[in-house]
């Protein structure tokens, strides 16, 4: 499959893994994977330009070896205090975090924390563009979800018998699926344009 | 000094080290240091969400010992894709980088990576506000260079005879000095204001 342009393929890090008899969503590629490609191809295109954070790391020791490259040799996982994606599209700040679930009926809201809320609902106020991106793998669903849609739900879980997850009916009926193509489009942009545009 | 909001001090990491009787400039802060007790300001206050980006490692190998914390026991420097800092101000995509020199006549270009460059041209391309942030340790002077005025600079010392560095005087004229007071704000959003606003 070619693209405009002269790019043959995405750059897939499992590309070669990929059994082309699979279905799209059958690849066993990451969610994580597809939108880092689907950035990929954002860019290239010129259609937007939005990276992935770093995973950031809290540094303790470092080797200095001669003739080589500095070696980490101790260092921590830390928590992020942002979303993982962010970036420009037309002149509009979006930012967004993906997860996803193999949960049928709902999506667990400790798959985020509670700075990240804190992050978009700051975006949100700042008047930019915040969303997470939510998967499905039993479904083979991937669905777009305001980040205002999110928050009443994330701060009702505090209150007695507040509910801990969110069920897939209401990201059915709140959300927008987003369009997936080969090879590894996520195509959220195009409900931004949906939503926004 | 108090800041209204109750807030006592901006969380600084070596505060304690501060002199009290030292001139802001002298304190012996790096600029990045600088620049993150200014985004906390910023955020702290409502003024903008800018945060830095964490440093990009290529993890090679993890411990997970029992009942603790997962160690990093190999992990390699990676090349930054992008600039370090970007964020949302007033509905607005920030992007910028921040470098200081001992340099008294000059601002070489080896503090900036080809892919920056490129990085932040796709960014104006895209209606974002893309700058950097260049202080003259010598001079104690910090200053905003917009990207557009670094893009040929950048280019052209690819010539035969192109210079390889950014003449103080250059920036003097096309930069703006950005105001700083204390404690550790490096005002860049006032230049902004001024700029885009």
């Amino acid at each position: 499959m070619n693209y405009p342009n002269g790019k043959k393929r995405l750059i897939r890090k499992y590309q070669n893994s990929v059994n082309r008899n699979q279905s799209f969503s059958n690849r066993g590629m990451t969610l994580e994977e597809d939108i880092n490609a689907t950035n990929q191809y954002y860019l290239t295109h010129d259609i937007c330009v939005i990276h992935k954070k770093p995973t950031p790391v809290q540094i303790v020791k470092v080797d200095y070896p001669k003739r080589s490259a500095a070696v980490i040799k101790e260092a921590y996982f830390k928590q992020a205090s942002t979303t993982d994606y962010n970036g420009l599209y037309r002149g509009h700040y979006l930012d967004f975090e993906a997860k996803e679930t193999r949960n049928k009926t709902s999506f667990p809201l400790h798959n985020f924390h509670e700075h990240q809320i804190k992050h978009m609902k700051d975006i949100v106020k700042h008047d930019g563009i915040a969303f997470v991106i939510i998967r499905f793998k039993a479904h083979e669903k991937t669905y777009f979800l305001d980040a205002t849609k999110l928050f009443p739900i994330w701060d009702r879980q505090y209150l007695t018998a507040g509910r801990k997850s969110i069920p897939h009916q209401f990201i059915i009926d709140e959300g927008i699926e987003i369009p997936t193509h080969y090879p590894a489009i996520v195509d959220y942009i195009k409900v931004i344009d949906q939503l926004f545009f």
